[in-house]
């Protein structure tokens, strides 16, 4: 095999060999014989060439078979997961994993933490006092088996070929290309073990692909390699042109999914996590109703049985931020845009996220919505709470929020939270 | 500066501001802050995206700054090069360079080794015996004042960033993208110093850019570059679908080189020498007719001169192949076609080539070339003489000769040598 030949011919727009691909992977995630050079020729001429799907599968099946896929059948119940393409205040998993659980699935699900200006669910699971993100495979079964949902890190040797062409892909500026998100995606949540999949594609302007129609190209990408790879597969593109819910920021969006768990919190953040469960429960066989489920309460008890597996402890306090300063609007009116970008940004300004993998966060900054788009608003109410552990970071964050608020003159129509579906 | 919004800004199709390309260029040459991966990346969309002219103009600028211009205005005479774009059987430097400079130019023509199955000036030259290829910066210039003519490697400190940018697309699938490769040529060209220049930009199945319409757009662009770095440049683009001349090989096309020299030698090769040489004299503002000059016998003469400074011995026997096989036609006709490229690579296979840089070269191997296209032939007459150290070798020199050789029933209409000319 010739590295060589193989980007020449991805670069004048050929399908590569399913010998081509496999030797490929294999060898990129051992390391040796092809250089990081090569690997990122290939990453963009992949961006511009495409792949076509049964091509982009056999590519998705090695960086599976470069690792190992985790046997989850001792687990004793269906297993079906939820993957998000992330988003700003996007705390869906932390209810959503314990509510399916107590619908009578398991749910596997390995996460990541965040970066840039979306925020990551270990990121948020680690703000609860002594809970740990790490486990090992028979750890991971066990807390399946007993309690039923798991959040934790990925082990090691899921998808290495990911870990390696994504943290190429982040330096060399081949991270947004349809196929390559969708095989890094995939490939880990797929070697998870997981028998069925409910992805979570989020559209607008605080989503990785703002525009609909990638979105859709994205999820229906994805559906077809969960699919084409044995796991039941489905896409919901829900709404992220505004933080999900009312808060951007690790602890405080624990106590937001804490209050859902307990029958409150907001609406919007209800209504998504609760048309995602519909899906995993159809998708895993059950005869549940989520929204009945969660009334019962039982959802909540499986959270705090899932933290406590991990050495976490919700009865200690939460962090709380020391500094706190609101962001007022200067007419009256009804706020028309609360820009989901600019609030990412502003929470990880102050805090919440990080730059580079290797930088620590904080467990109490980010941001509070005051308001929502669609509320009345008067001249000089606060809309947004700034949360920080140092003041000095305020600056940054008004920065990022200075064109992110509209007052209107009308209500604004409400726009629809779910906004297609894909199957296969 | 962020080395991935800059690969960000091509892959998008945006034009980099000059501070970019500087800022990458110098950084890339020195090496620390950018990561051939991320090199290769920004190779890679530029193949894609390619450059605006004044784009690729300021490119051009910051690889010659990476290194040193070289200062001729020592040498006492106009200067004036020759670049050809690569062929099979291209020898036409050993004679151009000595009659450019005995019609009183100084020709500073700094050139490489031969890579596949293009043969490189230095490998010919390196069959003569004693001759060496380093020459340091007054050493050149010295014999460029005396002698007129040099041939030598490259110094150190000619465009370090084109050594490191053709390294890296050597092997990342980048090569062939006209503004990487005119801007490689032109900054080595550029910074060797000389006032005028030369291109002979070849066509053909032999050549680097077979097709004409790409060969005219990367000799437009060269032309370009040439004259916003205050280089006057000319391009010729001329005929490579069959050996030029009749050898193929170090030694063989030494030997044919010195033929013309002496008055005699292929017609093809005369006219394209001839060609190119009255270009040269015109830029260099030359008060002298080539073909004259080259009937006096005068340019040999200042080969041997040439040859001599540079510790070469061309009384001394120039090695000769002790294997030498003949590939014969099956039928009577005319020769219709003999692939420049199969014989490039039969030649390559014989020894005479490299697939490596640090590969050595035989200087006896190669092809001559009994019969050439337009020949009439009879069945069984030899057209080919394969040259070898070892006679392992004829077996793959006949495969690469298997479908390169077309026997027609009339005699076919002979195609110009010189194909178009280019100026600014």
């Amino acid at each position: 095999m010739d590295t060589v030949e193989i980007i020449r011919a991805k670069r004048d727009g050929h399908r590569l060999t399913d010998d081509q691909i496999t030797w490929f992977i294999d060898n990129y995630a051992r390391g040796g014989v092809i250089a990081d050079e090569q690997a990122a020729a290939l990453a963009m001429a992949i961006f511009f060439r495409g792949m076509q799907s049964d091509e982009l599968a056999t590519w998705t099946r090695a960086m599976v078979d470069s690792g190992s896929r985790l046997d989850l059948s001792g687990v004793g119940r269906p297993t079906v997961d939820k993957h998000s393409t992330g988003g700003v205040g996007d705390k869906v998993s932390l209810i959503l994993v314990p509510l399916v659980a107590a619908c009578g699935a398991a749910v596997p699900q390995l996460s990541g933490r965040g970066l840039g200006h979306t925020g990551g669910t270990l990121d948020k699971m680690e703000a609860i006092p002594g809970w740990r993100a790490s486990l090992g495979v028979d750890e991971m079964v066990d807390q399946m088996r007993q309690v039923g949902g798991v959040i934790a890190g990925a082990t090691g040797d899921i998808s290495p070929a990911d870990r390696r062409l994504y943290a190429l892909r982040d330096v060399t500026a081949t991270v947004d290309s349809i196929p390559l998100i969708a095989s890094s995606i995939m490939s880990k949540k797929i070697a998870e073990g997981t028998d069925s999949l409910v992805l979570d594609v989020k559209v607008g302007s605080g989503a990785f692909l703002p525009e609909v129609d990638r979105a859709r190209e994205l999820a229906r990408t994805m559906v077809g390699l969960g699919e084409s790879n044995g796991v039941r597969t489905v896409a919901l593109l829900t709404a992220m042109h505004t933080v999900l819910g009312r808060t951007a920021g690790n602890a405080l969006e624990v106590v937001e999914a804490l209050e859902v768990l307990e029958g409150g919190g907001p609406a919007d953040l209800v209504e998504v996590t609760l048309a995602l469960a519909d899906e995993m429960a159809a998708l895993a066989g059950l005869d549940a109703d989520p929204a009945a489920v969660l009334a019962s309460g039982r959802p909540r008890e499986v959270f705090g049985e899932m933290v406590a597996a991990q050495g976490g402890d919700l009865s200690a306090d939460l962090p709380v931020a020391p500094h706190v300063e609101v962001v007022t609007v200067d007419e009256a009116g009804w706020l028309g845009r609360l820009d989901c970008l600019s609030v990412g940004i502003a929470a990880w300004r102050l805090g919440a996220g990080r730059a580079r993998k290797e930088d620590a966060v904080s467990p109490s900054a980010g941001v509070v919505c005051l308001a929502k788009p669609g509320d009345a608003v008067q001249a000089g109410q606060p809309v947004l709470e700034l949360h920080a552990e140092e003041p000095a970071l305020f600056d940054a964050a008004r920065e990022a929020l200075r064109d992110a608020i509209d007052v209107v003159d009308e209500a604004p129509v409400p726009q629809p939270l779910i906004v297609d579906r894909i199957e296969a």
